[in-house]
Order: C-alpha cells, then structure tokens, then sequence
C-alpha cells in the first residue's frame, strides 16, 4: 500500500507532465501554422480568417510577438466566459449539456467533499483501530479511511448519517439538472429555426405491394391516414454501392493531388507508384498517369451506379421520410401506432439529415430482433471473456514467434537489451491493441443492431462501453482478476456475498484509484487539449495535399467529442466518488479537480476545435441519469457489504432503503423527465405552427422540404457537384423532368414513380 | 413418498366427489326454482322467461318430467356447441379469451403429453437406477421419473433433446395464440357497434388554473390543440361521498322491505328492531317506522350532498373525458403527449363507462408515485412475510386465549371432543382467512396504486398474486418451508446453487402436485359449476326480500369471471405442466385432463351464468403471455439446476440457451403484437370514421358524446330514478338550462361551467 509519500511524487509527477501539456498547447496554439488546428471552429463558422495572408512570410509560421506569451494561461478564463445560451448557439446544444455533466460532477461532490472532509475524516482518523492490530500493514491513507474505525463502533453511525445525507443531495442535485436539461432541450427545440426534421417523419418497414410501388404505397397510406397534414415524401435508395465508390474515389483524388504536387515542386522526376498492394510492389508505373486512369474508371462506375440506383426499383429500400405541413401533424404521426400490424409502417421522429446512418434503415423486424439477440450474446462474450483471444495472441506473439515468423529478425531480436524490451512490451501490446479498438468494436455492434442514427449508434455503444468500464476497470481493479473469474466468483457466491466481497476490497484500492484519476483524469485531459495526432496530422496534409484554400478548409480536422467513449468514461468519476465519499473522503478532491479541469478544457474545446456532426438535442441525457443512478446503487450495494463485514451488521437494514429509494427516484424522475427527450409534445407544436403560420403565411412548404433527406452521395458537392440541392433551393417551383434534369429523381420520390 | 395406489386412491376419490358435484348440479339445474342461480345470462338479456307464471305450483318449484334427468349430462356438449364468433356476441371478449387460456393449455400439452410418455416414460424406466440404490425408499411413480436415470447416464441426451422440443413447441403454440388474440381483438373494436369509449380520452392531470375553472381550462387546450377533431368533454365530479350514502341508502332499503315483507306475512306482530349495532343491542323500537325514518333522513342527506356537488367548485377534481369528432382523432389524443410537462394534461384511451374506477381519477402525478413505492414495498412484505401476523394470531388464539376472554365457554371447551378439535381447527382457521382475504388485500393495493379502470385493476392485482402464488404455493410446496425462509435461502445460496436445491426436490414432489391437481383442478372445477353460495343466496334473499319481478331480477347474483384470481391459479397449472414435462411426465395427463374440464365447464358459465361488468377486449392477454413466458424461464432454470446435480454438468451451456431464447422470444412477441392491446392504429381508426360518415353522414355526436361519462351516482335509475342519460338520449337537441332541469348540468361539463 502507497504511503501519502508515494501519493505526493505521484501527483508530483502527473501534476508536472499536466503543465509540460498546457505549457506546449499555450505555446502551439500562438503559432499562425497552427491557428486551424487549435481554432478550427471558427474557421468552419467563416469567422476567423486565415492569418497567412496578409503578414509576412515568418510571420505567418511563428508568432514573434513576446506580449501574448506571457499571458499564456489566459484561454482559461476566456474558455469560461461565453455565456451558456451563446454556447449553445455557438456549439450546439449535444456539446453544451455533455460539458454540463462535468459541472454536475462539480455540483454534486463539492458540498459533499466538504462535508465529508469535516465530519467523515475526524471520525476515522481518531478511529485508531488500525494502530492497535497487529502485523497489519497500512498507510496514511488507510488511517482516513473506513478502515481505521473498529469494528462494531458506534462511529458507523456517522457514515451512515453521511450515506443518507448525500444520497439526499444527489437526488436534489440530479432533479433539478435533469429539469434544467429538460427545459432546456425543449427551449432549444422551441427556439430553433424551421429545421426540415420537424416536419418529417421515417417510415420504416413499408409493407410489399403487388400493385404499387413503394412510392405510391407510400403517399396512397398517408393520403388515407393523415389527409390533412401530409404534404410529400421522400424515398430511400440503397445507395451503400454507390458511397463506397465515391468513397474510393475521394481516396484515388487524395494520391492523384499527392503526386501531382509533388511534380509541380520537384518537375525534375516524375513520381512513380506500384500498382500493388498499397503501393508496395508490383510493376512500376507513373505515379500521376496511373491514379488519373484509375479515377477516371471509377468515374465511369459511379456513372453506371447512379443510372443503376434510378433505373431499378430494387434499389428502393422499404422505407420513406413523410412530411407533414405542420410540426403538429409530423409529432402526430410519430407518436402513433399507424397500422394494425405493430411491425410495418413504423413511425418515428426523423433524425437530422446529417445525423441519419443511411445503411440502416431498410431491416425488416425480425432481422431486427435477432440482431438485437446476437449482438447482447456477443456483448456478453466481449465483457467478460474477452482476455481469452488476446491471452491466445499474446502466447503467439512471444520471442520465438517472432523468430519463427521474421528469421532475418533473428539477430536483432536476441540482443538482451532488445530482447528485454520485447518481453516487456509485447504482451501488453495486443491488450493495448484491444482497447484501442473496442469503441470501433462496441460501435460496429451498435451498428449491426440496426439503428438509424448516428446519435442513437453514439448513445447504444456508450452504454456497451459503460458496461465494460464497469466490469473490467472497476470491479477489475478492485477484485483484481479477469472479468471471466468476477463473473465465476458471482455465480458461485450467495447473492448477499459479492457485495461484501467487493466491499472489503474497497478501502484498500483507495490509492490505486488516486493514481488512476491523476494519471487518467489530469494529464489525459491535458494531453487532449494539446491534440497532438490532429496537429501531426494537418502539418502532413499540408505539406503534400494542400493545393488552394478549399483544400486548406479539407486539410482541418475539428474532431468532435466522442461521446460513445468519453461519458462512460466520465461516469466511472462518478462511480468512484459515490463509492468513496463515504469510505475513503480523502479521494474526493482529486475528483474535485478532474472535473473542474476538465470542464475548462472541454469547454474551450467546443467553442474553439470540436464540430459536431450532428445536433441530436441532448438526447443523451436520459441515459447519462440512468447510468448516474447506477453508480449510486452499485455504491449504495457496497457500502451494506463493506459495514455488514465491519460487524455493523444492524446497518443493513436501515442502508437497504436506499437503493430501494434511488430505484423510486429513478421512475419518478424518469416520468417525469424522459418524455421530453422521446417526444415532441403537440402543444409545442401547435405554438411553433402558430407562429409560423402568422410570421410567413406564403412559405411554400412542399418546395422547402422536397429534397431535404437526400442521401449525401446524390448531394455531390464533394467531387463531381451533382448540387441536386441548390439548383432545387433556388428554383422551387420550376417543375423538373426526368430527362431535362436527372438529378431531380433523386430529389422528389413522387416523380420516381414513372420509372417502376 | 405415495406409491401409485396412494395416488389411485386420491384419484377415486376426487373423481367421485367430482362426479357427486356434477350429479348436484345436473338435478338442481333442472329444477325451475333454481333456474335464476343457473341461468342468470339468459334472463339478464331478456330471452329467458320466468318459469314460474305459466305452470302449476308444484311444477314451478320442482321438475318432474323424468326424461330430463336421464339427458343430465347433456349440458357438455351443449356448452361446446356454440361457436366462437356468438359466443364472443353473447358473452363478449374478455370472457372468450379467459377461456381459450384453457384452450391454450390443451393446445400446449397435448402433444407434449403424448411424445413425453411415448420418449421419455420408457427411458426414465428403464433406467433402472433406484433399483440398485441401498438405502432409498422410492415409489412407482418416482421410477418413472428422472430420479431413476442413473447419474451421468447418456440417457439425459433424450431430457435435453425433448426440452428443446418442448420449448420450440411451446414457442409455436404461443405466437399462433398471440396472433389469433390479436386479431381477435382487432376484428371486436372494428366490428364494435359505435360506443362512446372509441371517441373519448380519459384527461388526468389537468393543471391548476388561477383564471379558469377546469372546464373552461379543459375546453381552451383541447380546441388549440386539436381544433378540427375537439367536440365535447365532461368534467368529473368527486362523488365519492355522494356514492357511499347512495349504497348505505339502498342498504337500509333492503331492511325495510325486508320488515315490510314479515309484516305482510304476519300481519299479526309488528316486527321490531333494536337501534344498535347490525340490530344486536339498543332501544326496541318498530323496524318499519325506524327504518323509513332513517331512509328519509338519508334521501335527505343525499339531497345536500348532490346539490352541494353542483355548487360547490372544489368538488370538480382535475380530469375529464374529452371527446372527439371521429376515432381518429381519439386515437391521436390519446397516443400523444400533449405538454410539455409529461407529468400535466395525461391522456389515455377512455376505459368503457362501465369500466372506469371513478374513486382514482384525481390523484396527481407525484403522489402517484409514492403510492406505487409503498405498495411495492407492502407487497414484497405481503409476500414473504406473512406468515409472521399468522403465526401471532394463531398463538393467541389457542385454548388458554379463549377461555381468558370468554370464561363463561370454559366447560364446553374443555370437553375433549370440542378441545380436540379447536387444537386441530384454530390454528388453521387464522391461515385459511388470510387466504380468503387475500385477493380483497391485493385488489385494495391495486386501488391504492391509483390505477382508473377496473380492468387494470384486475390485471394489476392477478400479477400481485401470481407473485403470491409462485412464491408460497409452488416455491413454498418444493422447499417446504415459509417463504421467509426460501428468501433466506435464496439470499444465502450462490445464485447457480437455488435452482439446484429447488431442481432436487423436484421429482420428489410430483406426487404432492398430483394430489393438489386433483383436489383444486379437479373437485374444485366440479364445486364451482355448482354454484353453492349463490345458489343459498339467492333463494334467502328470494324467501325475505322479494316482492316483485324487478326484485327477483336484483337478487340474481350471476357474478362473473374473476380474472384476478383465477388466471393465477392457471398460471400455477401451466408452471407444472413445463417443469414436471421433462421431470415427471406422468403428471402431464392429470394437468390435460384439468385443461379440458374446466374448459367446459367455464365454457358452460359464460354462457349460461356469468355477466361481466366490463368489457376490455382481452387487454389482459399480453399478462397471460408475459405469466406463461416466466413459467417457461422457472422451469427452465430448474431443469439446469436438477440436471447439474445429476452429474450430467456439461448439459448446462446447452440448457443456458433455452432461457436467453425465451427471452428473446418474448421481447419479439411483445413487440410484434402488445400494440394491438395497448393502443388503436390510425389505419383502423379511419376505416371506421370513413365507413361511419357514408352510412350515417347526419349523425349528431355531440349529443351522442355528451353524457356518455356521467358518475353512476348521477345515472341513478337505482332508487330515485335520476334518469338524465334516457332523457337526454330521447330528446338529444332539445336544449337544457340549468334552473329548468338541474340534472342535466351533471350531464354537460360545459353547461356547468356558468356555476363556477
């Protein structure tokens, strides 16, 4: 066990490299080369202009001017300042309530950090218990902790007290955060501008007709239902070819740039490529002559693709985006059950045109399910067996393997030192590996499950990876085993056992965990700030990509915040301080100060870096309540073990109440709340609609939302500027044939009709 | 352990006190006099006639044709004769969809039964395993069981195979039924007369005004929010005060016809009473006069009350029924959220007038909440620690208890024969109360809960006692023991240990079921075709209360189908049925044979006996499936839990797969058909409008809306003939004012609103 010594060099240290961070960023960032990696945001909004123009040519890669160095800590306050409607005017509302779950942490642990550092800390720390056992080993930190009470004292009391007075202000503070969230969301919603996504609705698992296309079956039912709000429809093409085409294409125009700029640097040598495996071996040909031949071909398939997608009805998928005239037939029809079978016309809210995950939305309900059933099997298998594989790939990828496989690496590798390094690493590599990749793992899974945004692929695989925090960073770090043996203990322990078995452990990881929020929590929220990758990154692109402006404006790469990977990550702060407010007080501060650090930085970053794709109206935070309540339970579960093992056995009963409360608390917020993040409610609607009507009676509806769900490959712009869009925004009223302008069948389903 | 003569014996017996209720009934039935007790249906819908005016004394009294008696049993096939779509006219759906549960039962078991004693009968017999055993008294029925497959026998192959079979089987019967109910379901509301339930939203919730009273509140919202489709609404009265003087008012009716009737009799004495308690103690004074006093007193009360009702504002609580144009619109309402706040301005299909459970509509959203909290919380006590107020009573009520409070009975209890029988009676009589009691208890906590309809009423507390019975009868037969004691157990035990102690004893106890089948699904089934208690009753209240025809009408007591209580108790018979199919296939028959006569017989009531007070189109059946689903999953578990301890332990990853797909099974049913129960598609609600407008375009709704949802108070027709609904249903247009016909205010919440 760490002594506070230990404690002291360790914070020492995180603390420093934390500085090292911030110093490097307050550096960077004053450097004009680097303006469009840390301020891209405002870039993208056309605020900030580039600052290469208009100086000289030092000027434009380093900044001279000594005055701004010194006052390189003042992002901080000026991250602080933007006031929170500007935020989210600025950021969108998605980034806003995900740097407010910090400020929860903020909220819900000061007081409770205080209360606990007066009242719980004095009463273990006079405990004393420890002093008096013997060969017991234990450090300063267990003196503050749970531990040093005797057992059976009349001093549980007081963390009984204490469970119950802070569990009582979580709910006070969660209440009033998830009402402020909720008012705030439907602000948002009320305050938006005329969005094409209220007024439409995806219709999925549109029933087989003999007679009818899927267009017409379309418009004939909602013509029928809902006559009096229905206004047009749009349908869906299964244009997954034709993006991965596009998609090639970008790349092939990528190399093509890359190798053309390169002969306009150096016009001395041709570059030449391989025609293999990326460039690797086979015949050797000229570089700029090759990717234009193999461009051009591709053009050619993508010509054929799209005559394809127009030409065969069997590229509509069974689904449609319904408009409606007004908000309140749009929120009708997504609330409803449309026809007698539950399974076919399936309603609901449309997601954002940018926000819809386009491959999805063609899966009949049964698929649906048995997706649904595989990927909880799978996910089952991934939580708790998954060292089995990697414990297979590490006993291959030992010395010998390696001898075996690369022989020329023969007498590089058996040089101690090397080898050393080897035997050190690589097992830990394919680990490392592992967890890099489980969140595009979790998100594959997310997507085979089929659902048909990018918000609730973010949300699906954010709880997979909550579960797997919990499982194998939180009980793994406090069993210490595999999740596979955690799994085999619960199995095999009464019920009422694992929490005391979970419990006990408790107190004695108090310091492992300090170390991991200051390594996790300190320095890894300053690394993020300096965004090392995308700096490497964009100066590269730069080099060899960058030929005009546009490119430049390509070149940038804002990221975005991940919420699937950064609040369960998040929620594992909470889990630790719910866990320890009460047993070990003395963590508390460190948590204090993630938080507080982190919402400063990721506040900067979503005013300066971070754009969001898309703009799901804080959806999320139903579920961010719900895995907050969890973390109260599991504490709640653990601290009935660790007393009932401190032979505080009456307490169990008195401490059962609170889960039993939590769980009520729950339900009632979850009425109370939730809705507002399902459902638009027809008063809104119907005030919105009002308005509307009264402010631009002579909006031409049906021309505004015509082409709004388009699938982004026909939306061009990106390559080719096949603008369906813009042409169709400028002239809404111009009526489009088939022959005189291809493009428009993608834009309006109803004039597809003709084709089938 | 009971040989198989034992359970011969147990059988001859059943059967022939089986057979002794079934001769009962076949001779009592005939009898003219008890023709209102058997064939209450008939008269209740006007076809049957009294026998009692045509015929000679005698011949009214007692049948005499011989030839009747010899066709005794001739009411079997008559009650399956009639065929589904009359029956569901005659009786309606809730009562044809109890039935086909039993239906359901032989569908499931059938071949079950016969591929069970064809496969598993000859393998369990031969396995030989209990012969060779030292040490181990078994019976016959126990060699055909599992028990005798020795230990880690090959021979389990077949159990595992034949589960599966079983389950998939089960599966395949279960979504057919599922389907068939659907429909069902759907065809009924489509093929519904027009009623007022399919235009009419029951509102809760409706938000305090400072401006408005709540009709006026009800009425503004609804008109902005669904203007094309709003007609009507009525407020609701809190008439609960109101209703209790009315049923004490019709009590003390009761007794004064009663005297009235005695005095008619025997005009010689003027029959007296005493005013006390139930008439036990108090001045003697004349019954008639006192009882028409007391009558007047409260005709004079119940006068106050109404016009108080009528004046007063805080007696209108926050709710009403909202009706619509057409169905749609309904359907609309009622599947939407209307504000922003979820928890104000709730909306919910209309129950049937009939259905509404008046007392619970005003209770507001957070208090809600609280009540289901404390009643879940009771019911966990109810469940598993009820014995512990059992067992107080019981050790106060022993002999020394009696004979303490009651001295002057010392000399007849301590005669052995009556002490004797005290000791052996009392201490079950406190158990055999509670039992009784129970089903009152938990509807009292479903009343407490705050649901609004009687339906959900009777769903809510069937699911509270298939808890009870689960726990305290199957549980509680297998572990032997009190409930309490299996949650310490459970608590205790690893969770992979409890299915193995419960799966041990499993074999053991099919003897104990077989008998229990027989005694309760047997004999009980013949004892309820009987009719005994109504059949006393009636003819008492035949004897001293009735004078005329419209009397003898009221003293009919047809009752009706408990779905509370008795779908439990077929859960339990379906719960044996899957777990003792693999275990102890012997048993199968036992449960087929209960299947099919109580089919018949209950077949037999609805169409002759019972008259349900509501009609909520089988809602319950999603219950009943989700109940069936539990009782695969248990039996499931067990059968990993008895198959492990038979050291056939690699069954287990095999059998694991049966639960998850149960699962799986169920969460694909749930969402391929529980819509249909739940809420009414668009699609059908139109077809319905549209028919409706062609056929009958002149139809005055509003009239026809208007007082559909008048408290039954106000319908009076019982004792002072309060009959606003006939008149206003005869003159639909004529307009009423209040001071001319104060009732009608009552009718029309918006009428009343110039009150307020």
């Amino acid at each position: 066990m760490a002594s506070l010594q230990d404690i002291g060099m360790s914070a020492a240290i995180n603390i420093l490299s934390a500085i090292a961070f911030l110093v490097a960023f307050a550096i960077l960032r004053l450097q004009p080369i680097n303006d469009r990696v840390y301020f891209p945001k405002w870039y993208l909004k056309g605020i900030r202009g580039s600052p290469t123009h208009s100086q000289a040519f030092v000027r434009q890669l380093v900044n001279l001017d000594c005055k701004t160095y010194i006052t390189f800590l003042n992002w901080m306050p000026a991250a602080l300042k933007m006031p929170e409607p500007e935020l989210i005017e600025h950021a969108g509302l998605d980034s806003t309530a995900f740097i407010r779950i910090y400020l929860l942490g903020l909220k819900i642990f000061m007081p409770i950090t205080v209360l606990a550092l007066v009242v719980l800390l004095p009463v273990n720390w006079t405990g004393k218990s420890l002093e008096t056992m013997q060969n017991v080993t234990f450090s300063d930190i267990d003196k503050l902790s749970i531990s040093n009470v005797p057992y059976g004292s009349d001093r549980f009391w007081a963390h009984l007290v204490m469970a119950y007075v802070f569990t009582f202000w979580t709910f006070y503070v969660l209440y009033n955060e998830y009402k402020i969230m909720a008012n705030m969301r439907l602000h948002f919603l009320a305050s938006e501008h005329r969005r094409p996504d209220q007024f439409t609705v995806l219709v999925r698992n549109v029933p087989p007709d003999t007679d009818e296309s899927v267009s017409e079956h379309v418009e004939h039912f909602f013509c029928v239902n809902h006559p009096d709000t229905y206004i047009t429809h749009q349908i869906v093409y299964n244009a997954n070819n034709l993006a991965s085409i596009v998609e090639k294409k970008k790349s092939l125009q990528n190399w093509l740039t890359y190798y053309e700029n390169k002969y306009e640097r150096f016009p001395s040598k041709k570059p030449t490529t391989k025609t293999g495996f990326f460039g690797l071996w086979g015949t050797k040909v000229d570089a700029i002559d090759y990717y234009a031949i193999e461009k051009a071909k591709l053009s050619q398939e993508e010509e054929a693709e799209r005559e394809k997608l127009i030409s065969d009805p069997n590229t509509i998928v069974p689904a449609a985006f319904v408009s409606f005239k007004s908000r309140w037939g749009a929120a009708v029809c997504a609330q409803t059950q449309q026809s007698r079978n539950p399974t076919i016309w399936l309603t609901e809210w449309a997601p954002e045109p940018c926000d819809v995950y386009w491959a999805n939305l063609a899966i009949p309900y049964f698929e649906l399910t048995i997706r649904r059933l595989l990927m909880a099997v799978a996910l089952f298998f991934l939580t708790f067996f998954f060292m089995i594989p990697i414990t297979f790939v590490q006993s291959l990828a030992n010395i010998e393997g390696i001898e075996r496989v690369f022989p020329f690496l023969k007498k590089l590798i058996e040089k101690p030192t090397v080898r050393s390094l080897i035997q050190g690493f690589l097992p830990g590599i394919a680990l490392k590996i592992f967890l890099i990749l489980l969140p595009s793992i979790l998100m594959l899974m997310s997507k085979i499950e089929g659902f048909t945004s990018l918000s609730s692929l973010e949300k699906r695989s954010a709880g997979k990876y909550h579960l797997f925090v919990l499982v194998n960073v939180f009980l793994g770090s406090i069993i210490t085993g595999t999740a596979l043996q955690q799994l085999k203990l619960f199995l095999q322990q009464a019920p009422t056992e694992f929490p005391k078995t979970v419990g006990v452990s408790i107190p004695m990881k108090a310091t492992f965990f300090i170390t991991y929020i200051m390594v996790d929590g300190w320095a890894g929220i300053a690394a993020e700030i300096l965004r090392l990758v995308p700096l490497i990154i964009f100066h590269l692109k730069n080099t060899f990509l960058v030929k005009t402006e546009k490119d430049r404006e390509q070149a940038m790469d804002p990221g975005c915040l991940s919420f699937a990977i950064s609040e369960p990550r998040i929620q594992l702060y909470f889990l630790l301080g719910f866990v320890y407010c009460v047993v070990t007080p003395i963590l508390l501060p460190f948590i204090i100060i993630f938080f507080a650090f982190a919402y400063m930085v990721f506040r900067h970053q979503i005013i300066n870096v971070y754009n969001q794709k898309y703009e799901s109206g804080a959806t999320f935070w139903p579920d961010v309540h719900r895995r907050l309540i969890i973390g109260m339970i599991i504490s709640q579960l653990l601290l009935m073990g660790l007393l009932s093992t401190k032979q505080a056995d009456s307490s169990t009963p008195l401490l059962i109440v609170l889960p039993i409360l939590t769980i009520w608390f729950h339900i009632f917020c979850k009425g109370r709340f939730e809705s507002a993040f399902m459902k638009f409610p027809l008063e809104d609607a119907m005030v919105k609609d009002t308005l509307e009507r009264a402010t631009e009676p002579n909006l031409n509806m049906k021309a505004y939302l015509q082409n709004a769900y388009v699938h982004p490959v026909f939306k061009g712009g990106d390559l080719d500027g096949h603008l369906i869009i813009d042409d169709l925004e400028n002239n809404p009223l111009v009526p489009t044939k088939r022959n005189s302008n291809r493009s428009s069948n993608f834009g309006s389903g109803r004039s597809s009709d003709v084709e089938l």
